[in-house]
């Protein structure tokens, strides 16, 4: 495997450019010495090295030069800088590195989904939405800025988003990068987060057992699913990936959104607020369609090893390159908030 | 000039179609015989005329395909389809049409600046804003939807204008699609839509002889004339102009953008709801700093004038090609709704 890398980095290297970014694998050598074996490879380490250079992205990527736009962006990088694991930047950082042996490229990819996803906590915790108060131990965006900045924060955010995709995305065929544009477009629209949280809504206004757990699966395939799979999908585009490769990694993140969103049923129940960084038990108290609700705990346990399974399973073509990512499945179904 | 155009044609037509876009001249010859002279030119036949297609394509840029997602698809199509002007997209296709003599590229860039400026009116008009429950003399898509569904809708529209330009605008250097995503973006943000309308809000809540013509300026500037400015500047890009002759576009949209402000402003105090189609008097009875009230009703007219003739000097170097876009800048503050 050493020397056939070897071979095909002297066949590749007198390709142009241009062509070679079709096919990635000249590069995937200087990754395979980086991932060695999964047993020794420590995940912690790995997301606390990704998260120095993201958390600075993302504190950079919003500047205020004038006063009449400070609290906006006050009010924008309050909810972005309010931590978090990073999990979707992290996720797209792992996917480019696992094509091209670099995550550099992919860094506004890795910006963009994370806020998204922030856009979709502060319209999601707005007093018509899920009325939520506390979000990741800290007052949310509407209770600090007013209900009216928050709504105008979001949309700021999720216009950035694009705006610093194809702004500061360098280096990369332009057609991967519009690409990189539609798919971030459709993971917020009606088949995509919107589309989910307007559906949780309407489901969560129904007797609990109207709710099948097809709906849930819809549900959460739209609401968490797609976000998950366009951190993953963007990152393997940027990185070189083919559309076979590319579709392999959406299989992958279909699966651990799934698993993530039953981690999290599972998580509401067995764990304190003081633990989850927010309030806990509101799927019971709301009388709420759940996994554990509708296939016991055991059965919701059982359900998200299944779809881990599904999820490492789409990634073996890639072998020992894709270390990061399998980690990543494994701790989406262990941690503890 | 007739005859140099012919020439013009033969001598870029030899280049090749990469480079061919960059100097857009060879196309114009097709247009100048539709726009001959001011005199003769029909504004309302010419925006009836583009209204069919814009309609149509605004029309099918919304489908749903599953149950799942009717009730949002069922609320973006509410307010994208309630009528109105459709000033941007014909701006849009009216820039794109001076440069390449066909606006048949840009209409996707249409498309997505009518999503945006839809977006904008669902969000602003709800409680926490505006607080408006009539638009367009029709019931607001959250008096209609309820307000998670307009806070929703809101957000797949605006998600949904990025994808809609990136996946089909054909037969352009993606580099230039690139470069509207960037400025679609921004017309939104903290220095587009978003930005003006949380200082509007902001200023609002100021005693009224706090707010400087400055603020106005500010605020009208970010919160109308930005998705103006992107709407000309779109098609220009699409259509093949130069980065001159597009900031040469982006003047005229910036003052026709505040010019159409002021209008507004004028309206509001000397229009009923019923010409209107939306509550009249709000600005009065909300106590609101506008230009009637800063400068007097004759100064706010000046003003506007002053705006308007600002606005076609910038489009003096395109000739006669500029025709529909002078008729639209006269349009827009002789408009009684």
């Amino acid at each position: 495997m050493h020397s056939f890398s070897k071979a095909v980095v002297v066949i590749l290297a007198t390709l142009s450019s241009a062509d070679a970014f079709v096919s990635p694998t000249y590069q995937r050598n200087a990754f395979s010495s980086l991932a060695s074996t999964a047993t020794d490879f420590d995940l912690n380490a790995y997301i606390v090295e990704k998260n120095g250079p993201i958390t600075k992205a993302l504190q950079e990527s919003i500047v205020s030069l004038e006063p009449q736009t400070a609290k906006i962006c006050e009010s924008m990088l309050y909810s972005l800088m309010a931590g978090g694991k990073r999990i979707r930047p992290v996720l797209c950082l792992a996917a480019c590195e696992m094509f091209a042996g670099s995550d550099e490229k992919a860094m506004p990819s890795a910006v963009a989904v994370e806020m998204i996803h922030t856009m979709s906590l502060i319209h999601d915790d707005l007093p018509s939405m899920d009325n939520d108060d506390l979000r990741r131990g800290k007052p949310t965006n509407h209770v600090v800025y007013g209900e009216e900045v928050a709504i105008l924060a979001g949309d700021a955010l999720l216009s950035d988003s694009f705006k610093f995709v194809a702004e500061n995305t360098k280096g990369v065929d332009p057609e991967r990068v519009l690409d990189v544009v539609v798919r971030l477009g459709k993971s917020v629209g009606p088949k995509g987060l919107a589309g989910g949280q307007a559906m949780d809504l309407e489901c969560e206004g129904k007797p609990v057992d109207e709710v099948s757990l097809d709906d849930l699966r819809w549900i959460h395939t739209h609401k968490t699913a797609a976000l998950l799979q366009v951190s993953v999908a963007a990152g393997a585009i940027i990185g070189g990936a083919t559309p076979e490769e590319v579709e392999a990694c959406e299989k992958y993140a279909l699966n651990i959104g799934l698993a993530f969103q039953v981690a999290d049923d599972i998580l509401d129940i067995t764990q304190s607020s003081e633990e989850l960084g927010k309030t806990a038990g509101k799927d019971l108290e709301a009388d709420k369609a759940t996994y554990p609700r509708l296939l016991g705990l055991d059965g919701a346990r059982e359900e998200a090893q299944r779809l881990i399974a599904e999820s490492k399973k789409a990634l073996e073509p890639f072998g020992d390159r894709a270390i990061p990512l399998l980690a990543l499945a494994d701790y989406i179904i262990n941690r503890k908030n």
